[in-house]
């Protein structure tokens, strides 16, 4: 083996196996098993520029088996990202060090994506490669032609959201899309044979990928593997064989090099093994030289598009321009004037439909439910192989993928996805949905049919606790909207907080509007607000979303002929209210003696609200299959049922 | 085509069509096109007894493809199950009818699953067949050998869970399992190559699967296959290239026929291009003894069986018999004897230790994380292809395949399935637990590494909402025990509750004991109970769960310091304590004026007993890499922050 090749990939494993005793937790095996690859893939095929990590045609390279983060944290290091110094790499795992157990994404840091839950890389690899391949189209290829490059393994492969995304991939043929698979047959019980007996060839061939098998320590197989990829036709996967924990003669192949620190007598023999010669967490200086001009190839890169990018700079700009408020206004001033009942996925589609027409960074899909979530307007061109100019994702039946690639989308340069499909399948979308809260990303979930309100389709399909386990993820937006007016207001804060993803749940039942002045003030930003009071002196609060305002209103007006004087505060989006003043939820809050909730969903989730003396109507049982009226009357979700018990509450 | 074969498939035709369009919604696309596969299925090979649909040798049918529910009951109608009438037909999707929008699991009426989220029946499926290869192992060929036949759309193929399942099954070499795949290349948006490009063949072979395509509309073709597939070495798909809406002159092998009524006219088509003269709902005489005669084989087939089963009657009780006391007696004493310092997961590893010893239907396993969720015994076996006399399953990093393979173990023959993973991956098995819930199963999930307590694999890894998630919903125990005694508690609750499904929340990290007295009454059974009191008269009470026990129990003492006295109450299971008594809940909630919460997670399911007053202690944001007392030191999970707000809360 080359010496340089030696020495440079020994830097990565010395590094990796040094940060992990020292934080005493973490994963060695992968960085030894990998550092081979990821040294000829830095070393001779990744355009990246550690000067400037935001550089827009880098190739991007992402950790989908995230455990092995400090394979990525030694390459960032090692090729002069600022980020991470070595201070970081010693603190690995430890507060307030970039060096977290798992990466995590900050942009400007050559930490592309957050990783850990696993295959949920590779999902963002294929909406990386599809944001490559839209804005080639858009751009050009002097501004846009990079590759995405993801690292998988075996754990990865066996998660189901990685059949969904590599199979959309393959019907997409990005070409652009390498996966690096570790293929090292080890998981975290034993050998991967214990669970697994796939032949990879045929999987990832059956998927329309090109699939190639070297071995992972052999560098002139791991170049002419990089090297052939460079002119691919078609998504491919180079399966390396590896040997994880490469270079502990005790450990390496085994699953005890996988998740803990491999110990101080076992490293010395791997400093043996290795011929590394080295303090912990000492780069010899020829080394790390020999690094560094890696990392500094890609200024010139960079550098020599730059010019190109100025040149074109009107167009990128024009391309990443985003055109909102022409269209929230026309719609704000169309709901007023038309004034009807409308369902709200319906309310959602209108408001798209306006917003299609302008220019901005939209890339609207569906999981296969494009006529029920009411995402695809009429002005939608759809993404498919040959066809990359366009605004609009067929995902097929495959929410989490989607879900995972919408992130990559985000990541990738700021695009603004929307994905649709049911409220009850956000379960399925959950682990990506996380994912787009946690690294600040602004995605949109269409999730339409938001309650026992679909009818027929009954239990399996109504959701009951979903509403409630979303508003509980951190840093996720919950919108509910009560009708077309709301429904606009929702979508101008989604598309408003930069940081913030978000739900819109949306029903597949008509809604009356509720609203029906214009307001220059965006009432639902403020969470929750009165709709309605039945006299200037209140003693009861009644809290709703959605599809149940209407409920509400019409309660509080029953109660009113009884002297029980009420106001409405609609809310549709708990989140957001959560973060008001706190004088402007005492007002909302406390005003009243009494309170209740409506929402057709979970209850739990309004105790905060109403507190224990309050009276929360919703579901705490599965649904039922029959035409949606009968289900609210089964349920006693009625006026009358409403008014009955909360007459009784007050009267008490 | 045959006559018969003609009038029989046409009678599943149209009673699903006239179904549909009476109950003017539902999806009359897949059974027009899957009823010549049925036909032939259920004619010449499924081995059934409508008058003993709980025949334990039964084959089982899976509609994974759960939304072509007309399909199933037009079949138990037809062939004579009591549990499905014409009236029940005539009442599809209404209230109290047993035709639900999707299928719905009741044991006894042929119904073997509830199905709709796509890709679900699959694992489900994988699930039977392991426990018929399970149960053929302890009771012989004799007593169980029987086939499972699971029918799957594009849709469910696309879902991740299919590959997962498959993927299990095929390393498994299930040889009774057969896939009847729809192959009819419609989905909801269109024809699935707008999303989807796969070799089929290619696919699952990759899983070690064989695979036959033949016409589904041929009889022939369909005979031969089945026939085929008797003596098959591994799972089998057979492909059935059919036409969705079949016999629809105007919609079939369209999107247009899947998933809503064809129209009056249409029919009025439908029945003349199939030659069906007869009225709606109406099945001739002759038709509807055809289709009795092939349900009444299955009666002398259940007979005949019975006389062998009955000789061998106590073997099969045997191997279905739970033996739990002892080991639960046993381990508890364990507990008050050693009385030292364990982690919850470490103390649900010797309880199981306990159990695994004992003859009982439990079937372990781990989603390739059986060190960390100590989830293996000694004692087990590990199930594999070659060894099925076995009782764990290693399920690879397939946490939603575990899941829905979980269910389908529960269901078959009520083996009492626990698969583990970290509580944070709950998200990755979210629609199966759903389904575990709305079926009524004891299934237990065994969910590890419960919060930031974890550690240093940071914020991926760390559950903040999903506690409060899963708490949500309905029909499912999540148990967040405090100590070993606790966790036998809650392991013993679960293994109690027949009908419910349950979560244990375990840590990662050591707790102390907080229960050092022998008791006869599981304290757990209530949900929520006292374990600590300062004074006999008290103003605050402190609610706490899991590793958070042991903080209220010091901060109780702290604040006793100060004058301040309090209960500390344990709530190892808010779902079983909401269903206590009232006066029982009074004396626990309501004893104290103030009231705060301590626990490591999302605080929102706290309100509902500290109401809109009292403090939640908690974290509402992501978690943090780090070693697992400076994250609790971090987000202010200690003593000393606790002990202060609440003596100003109290002294305000």
């Amino acid at each position: 083996m080359n010496k340089l090749h030696k020495d440079l990939s020994n830097a990565i494993r010395f590094l990796s196996i040094d940060a992990v005793q020292k934080a005493n937790s973490g994963h060695p095996g992968m960085p030894m098993g990998m550092a081979d690859v990821a040294t000829v893939l830095f070393k001779n095929f990744l355009r990246f520029n550690p000067k400037n990590p935001n550089w827009l045609n880098r190739d991007r390279f992402v950790l989908s088996a995230g455990h092995g983060s400090m394979l990525l944290y030694s390459l960032l290091h090692l090729t002069g990202y600022k980020s991470i110094s070595l201070n970081d790499i010693k603190n690995f795992r430890q507060l307030k060090s970039i060096c977290a157990g798992h990466p995590e994404y900050h942009p400007g840091t050559g930490i592309e994506t957050t990783t850990g839950p696993l295959g949920q890389g590779i999902a963002n690899s294929v909406g990386f490669a599809i944001a490559e391949e839209i804005l080639k189209k858009k751009l050009g290829k002097e501004i846009i032609n990079h590759k995405t490059y993801v690292l998988a393994g075996d754990g990865c492969l066996m998660e189901g959201i990685s059949h969904e995304a590599m199979s959309l991939a393959g019907h997409l043929k990005l070409k652009n899309l390498v996966m690096l698979f570790d293929n090292n047959s080890i998981s975290i019980d034993g050998p991967t044979s214990l669970a697994v007996s796939d032949n990879f060839k045929k999987r990832f061939e059956s998927y329309g990928w090109d699939y190639m098998l070297i071995n992972g320590h052999n560098e002139k197989e791991i170049f002419a593997a990089l090297k052939k990829v460079q002119n691919a036709k078609k998504p491919t996967v180079i399966s390396c064989k590896t040997k994880i924990g490469y270079g502990s003669p005790n450990k390496s192949g085994k699953a005890s090099s996988h998740g803990s620190p491999i110990g101080l007598d076992e490293i010395k023999l791997v400093r043996k093994v290795l011929d590394w010669k080295h303090e912990p967490f000492e780069v010899p200086k020829n080394i790390l030289n020999e690094w560094r001009k890696i990392g500094n190839k890609g200024v010139k890169l960079d550098s020599a598009w730059s010019k190109i990018y100025k040149r074109k700079k009107n167009l990128v700009d024009k391309v990443f321009k985003n055109n909102f408020s022409k269209a929230l206004k026309s719609e704000k001033q169309n709901s007023l004037k038309e004034n009807k009942s409308l369902a709200s996925r319906k309310a959602s589609e209108l408001i798209l439909n306006a917003l299609t027409k302008e220019n901005n960074t939209l890339i609207g899909g569906s999981a296969d439910l494009a006529g029920s979530n009411n995402t695809k307007t009429k002005y939608h061109n759809a993404i498919n192989f040959g066809n990359f100019n366009g605004d609009y994702i067929h995902y097929g039946v495959r929410e989490h993928a989607m879900s995972g690639i919408m992130n990559g989308l985000a990541l990738h340069s700021k695009f603004i996805p929307y994905g649709g499909t049911f409220l009850i399948f956000s379960d399925y979308c959950k682990p990506s949905i996380r994912l787009s809260a946690l690294m600040q990303q602004r995605v949109i979930y269409v999730m339409t049919h938001d309650s026992i309100g679909l009818g027929e389709d009954g239990p399996t399909h109504q959701p009951i606790e979903q509403l409630s386990g979303l508003r509980s993820i951190p840093n996720l937006n919950v919108f509910r909207p009560a009708d077309r007016m709301e429904t606009i207001e929702c979508w101008e804060l989604s598309l408003k907080n930069l940081k913030t993803p978000s739900v819109l749940s949306l029903t597949r039942q008509n809604l009356e509007p509720i609203r029906k002045k214009y307001s220059n003030i965006n009432k639902c930003s403020f969470g929750a607000y009165e709709v309605l009071r039945t006299n200037k002196k209140i003693n009861l609060t009644i809290f709703a979303s959605g599809s149940e305002v209407n409920l509400a209103i019409e309660t509080s007006h029953k109660l009113a002929k009884d002297k029980i004087y009420s106001k409405v505060v609609s809310v549709p989006c708990q989140d957001i209210f959560d973060l008001q003043s706190k004088s402007y939820k005492k007002k909302i809050l406390y005003e009243a003696k009494f309170k209740i909730s409506i929402e057709a969903a979970s209850t739990d989730c309004w105790k905060k609200y109403i507190g224990t003396e309050g009276l929360a109507f919703g579901i705490d049982t599965f649904g039922k299959s029959a035409p949606y009226k009968e289900i609210y009357e089964y349920f006693r979700l009625t006026v009358k049922n409403i008014s009955q018990k909360t007459k009784k509450l007050i009267k008490s």
